[in-house]
This record gives structure tokens, sequence and C-alpha cells, in this order.
């Protein structure tokens, strides 16, 4: 077991008071899969936001269990095994895996300890094993650990993906995993921001949630949900500054913000990055339907991979909701070119150039005045082979 | 233009009373493409259940109106373009067409003719070929046209599809076109329901209900609703014979139920024909829900392309419903072999043998004593290869 060389000030230890590690444990066939983010305070306050899939992952009942109290001081993270759908013992691997981890960093209890896991669902995790990297992780805790730790995370991830936004005297951080299965109520994706503001839990709990609403919770690479989802936002207090709840939840927002989109940059065999933008929309909620609609739509999906401003198809998704609209006020643009208009055909579809990665489909439903985008992906052979291929 | 030959009884020929054609008008590059049946009565009853889709196309809002009166003489069909999102223009093509095929039959109205279209979205008709083509079928009808109606509004459809349930003195006949796009509220599909059976509007209606409610509604390929989803029901009553309500709609359903698994069968791209048998349900709308979550989950529809017995997968699926479970006593079988019992691992999942076209996948919610069966297909390459490259 190695830990990885890190940079200081990436990911979740870019904010004071903060140390964060990745090491191999083999719980993968290679690569680091096992990381550990302490918050050495002086605050422990913390919020989380998880999955709400019925079938929840055994780290996520625990750690929605410690996160009850508004504080956690620590979080163990595992990749090569999501522990769901493992029943009693799976439960109790967690419940241990946070019981090790206590005693490892010594003078805090399990329910300090937040736990997240994340690859194949229906496994038991080699409890040997993760149990000697979690001792490793303990003791390669550094204040740039925040690389080392999101490496550790990555299941068919690319690259890791760690943000930072710096305030005035104060900053958050955050790390993200996920590619594929990005849906509503979050992808399956694990997250774990930080931030040495201080800030009681209330407080951290509204900007967390705030700012999932308008970021993971809107990217919907695939429509599936996960049963291990999580984000969790821990602060340290360590910089001495409160900001406005107005401020932190912006800064917590544009963490997020960030996260996602590496997220769906890094979506599995995706070669489009799409934003629908629906706009005059009678409410949010109608524009966020709409916007799923379209997103989770295969044929609208394969087209975009085939180079196809099909907008005959993106009507059609529209028109499963039951959003206000009329069908003959339907306008549709493909990235700028106003293919429809009146629910019509219009100007001409060859027009529009999707040679590119990024596509903007813009819907504007003439019912009202809200707004709201939906991130997505195409449906590409690389995906159904990612798929197909990923648990045999 | 030229009509193809047919054979006696079959599709919507099968039953006393009707007469069909099928001939190539140009609107596709080959084949056939405009096809018309013809009730010759003594009756002249008729029922439609329609896409729930807002979207409708012009074809879809005639019908709708033609069969409020609760008879038709006669329906034009064509494959080679839908029709859809054509606003004004397309409105008043499917009129008329409609107008048309009644002069060239002669002694009805255009209120008598119901019309279904197929093919792209958003482009209108090329009217003169079309109108050109009604007349040669009208001139193409024969007692045994069903095949060659069957063939003229096909698709991406790999063969036609035609049913005939025979009853003592009566029958049932009918023909359907979709592959892909297969949905709720029915697939991008086309079906035409003939009978000889005496039968008044009302008794007709609910047995097309009855019947597509557990056929066609469904069958669930990929999730995608479409603009033009029609199936007519009609009655000649030339048998003379008047059957029970309750013989209709089991004939009714008998044939509905034949030709949505043909459907199945020849979805675009599928390697696979998944039965999704949910049984334990606290009610039939929860078993409903659970399947079709399953049957729409691309993480779940992947794995089985991939002959992966993936039940975690399986799992999160029904983890997103509201339907009435406890997530650790949900059992999954795979082809037979129960590899979830109590919401974790059971039976060996290398014991599923998923090398044929045929899976099952049977869960029990242990909730209830209801059920529902969901049919659906896996993702395959060829799936996203045939979509991508569809209209371009």
């Amino acid at each position: 077991m190695t830990a990885a060389a890190g940079e200081p000030g990436v990911g979740v230890t870019a904010p004071k008071g903060f140390r964060a590690s990745g090491v191999a444990a083999g719980l993968k066939t290679s690569g680091l899969d096992v990381a550990l983010v302490v918050n050495d305070g002086p605050l422990d306050a913390a919020a989380g936001v998880f999955t709400t899939n019925r079938v929840k992952a055994a780290p996520v009942l625990w750690s929605q269990q410690v996160l009850r109290a508004g504080a956690a001081r620590a979080v163990v993270l595992n990749s090569g095994g999501a522990n769901a759908c493992t029943g009693p013992k799976g439960f109790q691997d967690t419940h241990t895996t946070a019981e090790h981890a206590a005693a490892a960093l010594g003078g805090i209890g399990a329910a300090d300890v937040a736990v997240c896991s994340t690859g194949l669902i229906g496994e038991l995790l080699p409890m040997d094993r993760l149990l000697l990297g979690v001792d490793a992780a303990a003791g390669a805790l550094t204040g740039d650990g925040g690389q080392a730790a999101a490496e550790a995370i990555m299941t068919t991830d690319t690259r890791p993906k760690t943000t930072a936004i710096r305030q005035s005297g104060w900053s958050v951080g955050g790390m993200a995993k996920g590619a594929g299965m990005l849906a509503p109520g979050m992808a399956t994706m694990l997250s774990v921001l930080t931030t040495d503001a201080v800030a009681d839990p209330e407080v951290l709990d509204a900007a967390l949630r705030a700012a999932t609403r308008v970021s993971f919770d809107r990217v919907d690479s695939d429509g599936c949900m996960s049963t291990n989802d999580t984000v969790l936002l821990l602060a340290s207090g360590a910089s001495g500054v409160e900001p406005t709840a107005e401020q932190l939840t912006a800064a917590v927002t544009a963490a997020c913000h960030d996260l996602a989109q590496q997220l769906l940059a890094d979506a599995e065999g995706a070669t489009k990055e799409v934003a629908i933008e629906v706009v005059g929309a009678a409410g949010e909620d109608d524009a966020v339907e709409v916007g799923r609609s379209v997103a989770r739509n295969n044929l609208v999906k394969t087209a975009l991979f085939g180079n196809d401003p099909n907008w005959g198809r993106i009507l059609a998704a529209v028109g499963t909701t039951a959003a206000a609209f009329e069908p003959d006020a339907l306008d549709v643009a493909v990235n700028g070119v106003w293919v429809c208009k009146g629910g019509a055909a219009a100007e001409d579809r060859s027009a529009v150039d999707l040679s590119g990665r990024a596509v903007t489909i813009r819907i504007d439903l003439h019912a009202g005045t809200d707004e709201a985008t939906i991130w997505t992906n195409d449906l590409s052979h690389a995906y159904v082979h990612e798929n197909s291929a990923y648990s045999t």
C-alpha cells in the first residue's frame, strides 16, 4: 500500500483545517481505492444529502445516522465495492469500518465517522483488506492529500475531480466521483465538500441543499439513480471567518456546479455534453420536468450521438410531460438554430452544427417566465459497451 | 405503383366483410407505403385508442374526431412520413387524404375515413404522390389484401405483423407496425384490428381499451412515446354472430397480445426479449410501475445485452418507485435462478443462463398478491446505431 503524492491546496484539502489521503488497499485490481478525509476543527459541523432511492446502500444508511447530529469528524470512502444490497452483514461491515477509522484516528467515536462506498452492488467488501487500508490511510493523512483522496474514489472515472472556490479569507473545496448513472436526486456519485468557514449545521445544511438542487440534481446522464449517492459538507471553521448564509450558499453552489460539470464531461462513453435550457415555463418545476424528459429520451440521445438535430423527437419528449404548454406554440433551437417554431419546422436543420462536443438545446414553452437547465449526455456505442461489460 | 399479392384470410382481411390493399406510392425509397382497409359492413362500428402524447400528429387529431362517432368505413395508412409537428398544413393534408379516399371509394364521406401515418416527424407529406397512392390502393382492394396492407405500413420493421383469432363463426384479425419507440400508452405503432362480430361501438370501445391496457400498453421497448400511436378496431358484423362482451374482449386481447409480442420480437436492434414479471404487489398499479421502472433502466438493459444477470441494477431500479415494498424483502430471479433473496445476494449468479433470446426477470415485492408483466428489450449497439442514423 502506498499513498500517492499530492499537491497543496487541492480539493478537500484546499480549505484550512483538513487532512486527507488516498491509498491502495487492493479492493480494485489496481490504483488507489481507500480515501480518508479528516476535519481537524475547531468546528465539526457537517451536512449531508443522500440518494432518494429507497434501496439504500449500507454506508448511506450509516452516514444518514451520523449526519443527523449535524456533525462529523471524518469520512472514510472506498471504491471497489458499493456495499449495497448486502443485508445486515453489509451494515455491520460499515459500522466496523467507522469504528476502525475512529480508533485509528484516536479521540473520536464511530458516530463521528461517515462512510461512503462505490463500485459493484450486491457483494460484501473484503473487510480484511479494507481495514488495513483504513489504517494505511490514517497513517498517510496530510494537508495536501486532496488529490490522492480524489483518485482513490474513482471507479469508471477517467480522471479525478476536484474543486476549490476561494473567497476572501475562507474557501470551499471538494472532490467527486461519478461517471454514468448520473440521475436526479444525484448520480452514482460521491462528493465530499469542505470549508474553513465558520458555520453552524443548519446553515451548512441549507447551503448544501440549495447547491445540490441546481447542480448535481440537474445533471441527468442516463436517468438511473444509484443506491449510494452521497454529498457531504464539512466545516472546520479554521479560517475564523463567518460568511453570510448567502455567501456560503453561493460558494458551495459554485463548487457543486464545477464538480457536476466535471462529472458530465467524464460520463461513460459520452461524445456530447448537452445543456437543455427550458425557458418560458409557467414554473421552475415545469422547466425541470421538461428538461428531464428530453434528457432521458433515448431517441433524442441517440440522435445527438448521430449529429442529427432531430427536433421532432425533442417535441415528442416534451409532449409526454404535464408541464403547461400548447403543442403548436413550442419553439426549439439546437446550437442556436431555431429548427422548430410554433410546433413545426422552421429554420433549415442542415444549418445546425453538431460537430463539436458541446450541444445546447433551447426549448421555449411560451407559457410563462420561469426557466431551468438540465445537463445530459448523448447515448453512444461506448455507453452500451461500458455498461454491458461492467460486472462480467 | 403495384399492389402486392396477398394470401386469403390474413390479418385485417381474416374476418368477413373487409377488403384491404397495399401499394407503392414512392413515399419511401422502396417498398409498399400506402395501405387501405375498408369495412364493407353491414355494420360500421369502430373504436380507437390513441397516443397520450400531448404532441399529437395531424392524423391522430383527425382520427380522434372520426372515431368520436363510434363509426368508420375505411382507414388510410401511410409509411414514409408521420405528418407530425407539421402545423395547420399538416392537418389540412390529412383532411384532404380522407376526402380523397372517400371519393375514390364512393358513397361515403371524409368523416367516415380514419387516417394513420408513420415515419419521420416534422416534414410535410408529398401529397401528390400520396393521393395517387390512395387511388391505386382503392383500385387494388381485395378480400385477401391483409398481407399487402401489413407490408405497406412497415418503417424500420423487418417483417410485417398480422394476426387472426378464429372463434366459432366469427373472428378478429389485425395488423401492426412498430419497432423501437415502443412505450407506455403504446409504441410508435399503428394497428388496425377487424372483426366480423356483431358489436355496438360501446362494446367495441370497452373491449379495445381492456385489450390494449394489458398488451400494447405493457410493451415498453425504450420508454419513448410517439406522436402517432393509434389502434383502431372496426366491426363489420358480417358473421351475423354477436359474441358476449367477455368473448369479444378475450379475442381482441388475444389479437393485441399476439401483435404486441411480434413488435417486441422485432424491436430495433434488440438481442433479447425480456418479460418482467412483478408479483407480490400491493396492487396492479404498483406492479406495473415497478415493471416499467426496470424496463426503462438503461443500466439494466445494457447489462442484459452483456448477458449479465446484474440484479443490483434491478434493485436500484425498483428502489426509484413509489410502490409498496421493503428493500430488505425483495426477491429477484433471472431465468429461474433466485440471484437475490431478501434484498441481498442468494443463488450463484453464474448459474443464470442468458445465452438465449428470451429472458424472464421475476421480482417478488412481498407486499401483496397482485401482479403484472411488462415486456421490454435489451439496449444494444444496434439500437444506438439504428436510432442515431435514422433521419440522416
